[in-house]
């Protein structure tokens, strides 16, 4: 039986048409208090609704009903992947988030800084929450482990923690945490779960031996932990799928890393939305796709702050008619799961979509709001079909079976 | 890859949330003449319409489209269970249904008495659909029957029904029925489909033989047929996929039995709604969950008596505010499938249900009924999602991927 991706290799055609994703990271909202307005349908968004009642709203379900995405999975599912079926690993998923592109060979794992007692004993799990500029003094100590047959990178993250790839043929990615979750008791030693993953175990052993050696006179991270071996993920391109010239404008590494994941281009260096447009502007000729994720509607949701989540709504508004001015064949606006103030953090709320193309049959919304979406022309969808639905409107997509 | 159930044994947190789950038995209904309304939305329901007003609504799918499911997977998918994977085997359903909690060593089956003819060929299948306290009398006659290292128990169920189960180490479920399913032809030996059933289809047939020597000289119950050989179900329990104390409380053992299949304590002796609130209110502090069973909603819609189906609407509406009274954190109302008094029978239209929780981003609807669900923000959704909506509406769901 064929895939969903099965059919879109088998049925992609190219033409001329320019599709755009504008991602609002957490977009999806809920009223403050009952009888209330959600954030979005709070927020002053003239062109946003301009676009609904030309276009065609609905509501996208990251996952499955009840599942409360990661940005991982929040943003496979936009992408055309099934969030169930396509899993990033931690360590993955941290070295593409602070930048680091995985290739084929790579197994990534994030590191801990800890701090051991006279006896191995762990009695810090987070080396005191180290500085991130006293650990990156660590992390270069790092930086001198050699071992035989590899390459090895360590890159510094945050405070405490770190990334590690081993660069190397037959490194298998399935490989236990050396993080025991408790202290009292000394780092486990790394085992492989697979035959495969031997030689990852041995080799991420050996980097430990070595590192506690050079790092053993550090007064907090005198030991470190490894979590979330993790291959770099087998996904099928942008190019592969859909046939598309696909570019990411984004601002923040994380998302740069899950665009690069599936084979986009990281185009322009933009700090905010006026300059990702600006870069969106610039490399227009250039490719066929372009996905661009606006951060801030995540973050306000995540702090509670649901003024501050309206303000964010409308300057990611604002941006809309230099966009539209643009002439893409299909506009979509959506987010990649729910964030609402309410909940300070990601929840499994459907997400207010819009798709906007000459030929997306227009349906009665004339707002763009979760209550609006509801009663929209795309329904209730799994994101994983919203690229199929991308495809279709730009005319990319020829007919299934005679 | 992983699936809805690895993804809530993943991703479950406990807190003290509580859950209540109110199923009305094939609540869903149909008009009598076209124009008119349904049951429910000609019942008096001004609790369940508040409820709604301040909760969310929707349409639940019991397995798939078109689908009437019996009572088993009716409610196995609102327990969270893909119906079309967890089967319960009628000889399982059957046991379960009288009370009798199956073993991991059981096989379970249904049995029918019948009148054989002098030369051993069915004259009725049903055994004059013998009275059930004269069928009483010729049960305990099976109930002398020994098999060697097996232990076998025998109840009545009603008219010429009963159940018998085989209870020891090494008994596959995997048995072809021996009813022939017509008269004049005598009844087929057990036969077994696999290897690992072929003791069970022996200890049957030996069963037969020495039940036919004991009840040889009946004037109707002369004979027997046995169908729907089953094992017990392997179904993963409340406990192992959500962390939750679940208790049942319902008046009819086939919903116990249900119940208890998932692990869910059946608590209290309730006999009517009034008592079933009190033993909720007892057992409120004890657990996590609650699933309470009304069944009077299916047997008048079975009965075709559409005016005692509203009536019995309103009778369940009336507890509302007695559990709303507890303050449960997720309280959900819905049914395990449609039973219209048009049809006097399980259907498979998709059955009114709504979702209460301080987060659960409400809608439009003011009134709980099929018409208004269908524009409830819960859209149309299969009953197998219901729970982690439950658990998510609860807090009891972390973050899936990072």
């Amino acid at each position: 039986m064929p895939t969903y991706h099965d059919l879109m290799r088998d049925l992609q055609v190219k033409n001329d048409s320019k599709i755009v994703m504008l991602v609002a990271d957490g977009l999806g909202g809920l009223p403050m208090a009952p009888g209330g307005k959600t954030e979005l349908e709070t927020a002053n968004t003239p062109h946003l609704d301009a676009l609904a009642a030309d276009g065609v709203c609905g509501l996208s379900i990251p996952v499955l009903p009840g599942i409360a995405p990661g940005s991982g999975p929040g943003h496979l599912g936009l992408f055309g992947y099934d969030p169930m079926q396509f899993l990033i690993g931690r360590g993955a998923l941290e070295a593409t988030g602070i930048g680091l592109e995985l290739q084929a060979q790579d197994v990534a794992v994030r590191g801990n800084f800890c701090t051991l007692d006279a006896a191995g004993n762990i009695s810090d799990r987070r080396a005191g929450r180290i500085a991130s500029d006293e650990s990156l003094l660590v992390v270069e100590k790092l930086q001198q482990v050699k071992l035989p047959g590899v390459e090895v990178i360590v890159r510094a993250v945050k405070e405490h923690r770190f990334v590690v790839i081993f660069r190397g043929a037959g490194l298998g990615g399935h490989v236990r945490d050396t993080d025991p979750q408790q202290t009292g008791v000394p780092p486990l030693a790394a085992v492989a779960d697979d035959a495969a993953s031997q030689r990852t175990a041995e080799l991420a052993n050996q980097f430990v031996a070595q590192a506690r050696e050079l790092i053993k006179d550090e007064p907090k991270a005198n030991g470190l932990t490894l979590r979330g071996f993790s291959a770099k993920p087998a996904i099928p391109s942008y190019q592969e799928l859909y046939g598309l010239r696909a570019a990411a404008i984004a601002v923040y590494p994380m998302y740069k890393g899950l665009a690069s994941l599936v084979g986009m281009d990281i185009v322009g260096q933009a700090k905010d939305l006026n300059e990702q447009v600006a870069v969106l502007e610039q490399n227009w000729q250039k490719y066929d796709f372009f996905f661009l994720h606006f951060k801030y509607t995540d973050a306000a949701g995540e702090d509670g702050d649901f003024a501050a989540k309206v303000k964010r709504i409308e300057e990611f508004d604002a941006i809309i008619p230099a966009i539209r001015k643009l002439g893409p064949s299909v506009l979509i606006v959506t987010g990649d799961h729910s964030t609402p103030a309410y909940l300070k953090g990601h929840s499994w709320h459907p997400v207010p979509t819009l798709l906007h193309s000459d030929c997306c049959r227009p349906d009665t919304c004339t707002t763009f709001g979760e209550d609006a979406c509801l009663r929209g022309g795309l329904g209730q969808f799994q994101a994983q079909y919203l690229m199929g639905l991308a495809m279709a409107n730009a005319g990319r997509l020829s007919k299934f079976g005679a």
